[in-house]
């Protein structure tokens, strides 16, 4: 353990920037210093530590994340997925041909930001990522492609294009590719989150899926995609929503009749020109997943996002167009598949050129369930 | 005041055929039978009443609804509300040319039920009836015609043979047939609740809809109608739903679907043949308003649908097809447009010809947030 | 059925006060009165009912209950009670001797308000009153005496002045006198809205109570009166308190803590020198009972409440001192167990003579369950 | 960073306790591990990192806490602050004197569990602890002493043995000691999931208290501390308890009357001859803090807890008596102060000697609100 041991000094200089005008306690003597040297030293022994020492790091007056803002490009992950498609097999024990991004502020973990998990997932023609489940939410975001059907509890999911799936906390589901072409898409989790908390379950399933027919749409979305209605066999609330699958045509024309109705003159986006809806649980109006936030964004041409920056932590995937995200001040130019971290508390905005089409998930159900939340809006 | 004033009797005849085996106490001599009547005097006086003499009527074993069952014919409400259509004029002050349904059981008063209000209403070629508010929920359904908007706080709402139209309580809403034929359609409200509970208020608007445009969607269905899918401008819940129309085509698909599924063997229908969704406000994923539940169901050919009783009352309309309803063991064949009562706890089934499609509402929202309900499914 | 059969003018009668200006339409011909008139005899005889005929009755613009402010004076219920005590035997059958205030505008129902039920009960020494249990939430206030146990559900729970004593629904309950004296207090119940609703159900118990032990406290205030504390046990949160009685040293205390507070600068009563408690359930911090609201009042010498109305009847009883409640501007003054009813939408306030004690309850949490509560304060 | 890098080997060895049957793909050849060797490289440079090389470490079949169980002791604990009270100042800057105990699995981090910070703090006589706030949910337990008081928003809170007292997030509180002798107790926190989930933000107060007085009760207990019984004034739900103190009064006399209870034959107690309480907020029933469960256990003579695991971590105190923490085997003999961490799913039992009373807090809030819980009772 590497407490500090200036003592009467550490009592301030914690927090020194902040408490600067804080006339300092007198320096120790030389011995008093031993003293406390022994003093620290005998924390140290007994698995104890001082707060005074420690409070600049641990409690500072704003978030400090580890976690930095970064960009991985697409032209970058996907080249990498396919080389670890050549030569990595998938199956039983590694169970996923998945690359996590791994933020470079968390000392070499595969986490993109402290609570959440996103990676690359590649699998070849033919291939089948075999079933298991675990307590970890997931869910796959497709940036492009299609051809693989995730089978959770026994059900197809088609794969396409702009389509958002959930594999909840505790469902079986396997991946298969019944075509002879490759697909990739990503994965976004909780893992780090419930790695962190000591909450992991995991189980292997069936080594194939359980399922492999090929329907174009899977039987949660029959039983529950139909705007504003509910079925009547299905009145208990649950803790993750139903629906496997949020295609694409639904949100690419919620999105268009925001900016219609915008353009019309009523309210309807958040911001000019700047679309936006959340995926939720139709059984609660809530959030897809008790620990994940997803969401999907229009920005039409030329539109800049106000700037803000809120507590909790995010990572976007373009999903069409080109822009520029601002993160505490640095411009990162991005485009089509290119992901971005935003940690809690960095200052963003988001720069459209002919238009962009942003996916986004984020940490927000954790620190709005525990009251921890706050947003601050930048001054124009 | 009519209390009884037999008195000794009194005490027991109330719930006398649910303890027969209790001795009564003596009978009460001349002399204090005349000290009784006295006494029941003097409480009428002082505007009191005992409980003993009303306990059978306010307090049974089980519900004894003075509402009956029973069934109004469509080929009796339309040429009655169209002969009103000649005779009585749309406007300020009558406000609506709806005729409600007058339960035989409820004392002359234009109630469905104890809570609820249903009727007919009628609007000519070109008409408009005024916009107004009040604190009653409302809701239209249309089992056939088309060519009138509803605008609900200035969103128009087309409306449709099956679609089903909110405007909960405290909205302004008129209705102006843009075309050259009447149309008729169901008024269903909480008129006899909120009068009962001297809750009501009541506002006039524009003498005309503040928008006579005639889109297909309202502005509601633009924002509302993705499924799965929430406006990121939208995340305050709302006590009732924010979607004005609940458009057929939905309903249609999402009733084919669970038959569909039901015959590949998956769970999703309530029982054998008889699929049916509920109506949702999907801010929240329950009931669309406070006091009204509304749902659609699906018989299938031949099925029977269990028989059950339930705490709480009811209102169907056939949509389509015909069948026989069952209610505290008389039979009464329906067709398209007829509507039918079910009081709280009446024993009711339903049994389909070729099919039948049916459109219900109920108060049970109440009954359920009051924590009042219970369901008796009967032996088969 | 009663149907105004004057047609053209009842379309704006209805609503004459409030639609002055509107100009009705030209009085109907001869030949077309008669058409009018056998128009509303078919709607008669076919169980119709026009709106246009009903609207100002049925909606007006702001709440007109049937039901009256009024005073009940306990100088009046008590004799009343003790000569039923002489008269009228309790036991099964009658099951309670229970006298109910009968709202003068209420058509002889023994209803306080249409939704509530407020009784005075006696018990002669040594009686018992059976054990029943019923789907209507019921509570005991006790003014004066002692010496009666409740057992609710096989827990005695003596009845003390200045206690409040629940019996929610379905819950088997009974009481018995341990003294050689008479005991009166008041009964509060939700007969009229289960009534109304049809969701009564009743079931008898045992002849006499289950336990005849008279313990000082309940085993539910063992449980359950710790401040700030539940037991391990009792996680499951209920749908009323589990709190049998709600004693008078507690609620005197809060009472005057708060007043303490008020005098040392803090803020803590709702209104200058008017301090007062809410009943709740331990369990979720809210109304004891899902359709009954209960609260405590205390007024300092010469506080005059702050005029208001609000949506939602109330009844309250005097326990201590003596003042004036002013109903819609006429003034009652009010002395030791005096009851009054406050209707919705009347406007009320209260002034303290030398100081007065209320208790309170009403049907708040119906209207507020849904969403149908309005509070007016009225200009100073 | 630093990935394996024995690739098809890596696929398999992640779980390969788990799938010990699934036969292993083909080792690669030569040539083989050469490209992989590159690519994992590549990876790196990349900021990306294989799930199948992690997969047995981040998803394991139970949660593999890195905290381990550990005992700390009093006689210990206590010695050492008394020394730092003696060498190390108390004041703006360093903030507060408090030694953390530093978990031993947990790299030298003053976390006892991944989500709790438990301290010890010390303050002498006369001293102060200035005021602050921060997001962080923090509450003290006092095993021994008085002579504090703590003061939270203005509202000054005396501390005395067995007395739990809040300063939820975000409320400015300081100390400050008015006796010649010093005090110490215990801290418990959310410093670590804070710091973990970048939530934090921490604002600088009154170099003293504002608010000397010293009341033996505090105006938040005025108000709240009174069984059932919520101030008309005080209706909005807050996020955590306004209860500034649960008095050891309290607490002593639920337990025992749980145990009364259980001796008279009634449920009471979780298990026999165990009575327990969890501190609640009397606005929801819930736990005190968003993030904190708090609780009181006693265990009578020779009782043993029947033994189990759950996801989610705890820290004990020993309150008093003497007894025997067992803990996945390991047997730890505790008596008065000492601290028993207990991780996730670690096997714990406790077993009394004469008895034993003990203080726990632990994370479940978190774990409950994201439904991540999870319990296993152990087979007698």
């Amino acid at each position: 353990m590497a407490t500090e041991t200036t003592s009467g000094a550490a009592t301030t200089a914690a927090n020194e920037d902040l408490v600067a005008g804080t006339p300092a306690p007198p320096d120790p003597t030389p011995e008093e210093k031993t003293e406390i040297d022994r003093l620290y030293a005998d924390f140290d022994a007994e698995h104890m530590m001082p707060l005074w020492t420690q409070l600049g790091d641990l409690m500072p007056l704003t978030p400090r994340p580890r976690a930095v803002a970064h960009v991985w490009r697409w032209k970058t992950l996907l080249p990498l997925a396919e080389r670890a498609g050549d030569l990595v097999p998938v199956g039983r024990g590694g169970e996923r041909r998945a690359i996590a991004l791994a933020n470079p502020g968390l000392e070499g973990r595969p986490f993109a930001t402290p609570t959440l998990w996103a990676a690359i997932q590649y699998l070849g023609g033919h291939e089948v990522a075999p079933e298991h489940r675990h307590s970890q939410n997931a869910f796959r975001f497709v940036v492009e492609g299609e051809g693989v059907w995730t089978v959770v509890d026994g059900d197809p999911v088609a794969m396409r294009r702009g389509d958002f799936l959930l594999t909840p906390g505790w469902r079986f589901h396997g991946h298969h590719n019944e075509t002879d072409q490759p697909m990739a898409w990503i994965d976004g989790l909780d893992i780090p989150f419930v790695h962190y908390t000591d909450t992991t379950f995991f189980e292997f399933g069936s080594d194939r899926v359980t399922d492999e027919s090929t329907p174009d749409f899977s039987r949660s979305e029959q039983l529950w995609c139909h705007p504003g209605l509910r079925p009547l066999s299905q009145l208990q609330d649950t803790v993750s929503s139903p629906i496997g699958a949020y295609r694409w045509e639904h949100t690419d024309k919620a999105l268009n009749d925001q900016l219609e109705l915008e353009k019309a003159g009523f309210p309807a986006t958040i911001e000019l020109g700047h679309a936006a809806i959340r995926y939720i649980n139709p059984t609660t109006g809530g959030d897809v997943m008790p620990t994940i936030r997803a969401e999907f964004h229009r920005l039409e041409r030329d539109v800049h996002t106000r700037p803000r920056r809120e507590v909790g932590s995010s990572v976007y995937q373009v999903f069409d167009g080109t822009g520029t995200f601002i993160l505490d001040g640095n411009e990162h130019t991005v485009e089509k598949g290119d992901m971005i971290v935003v940690p809690s508390w960095v200052h963003f905005s988001i720069a459209a050129d002919d238009g962009i089409d942003l996916f986004r998930f984020g940490d927000h159900p954790i620190i709005e369930r525990l009251s921890l939340s706050r947003i601050q809006e930048d001054d124009a």
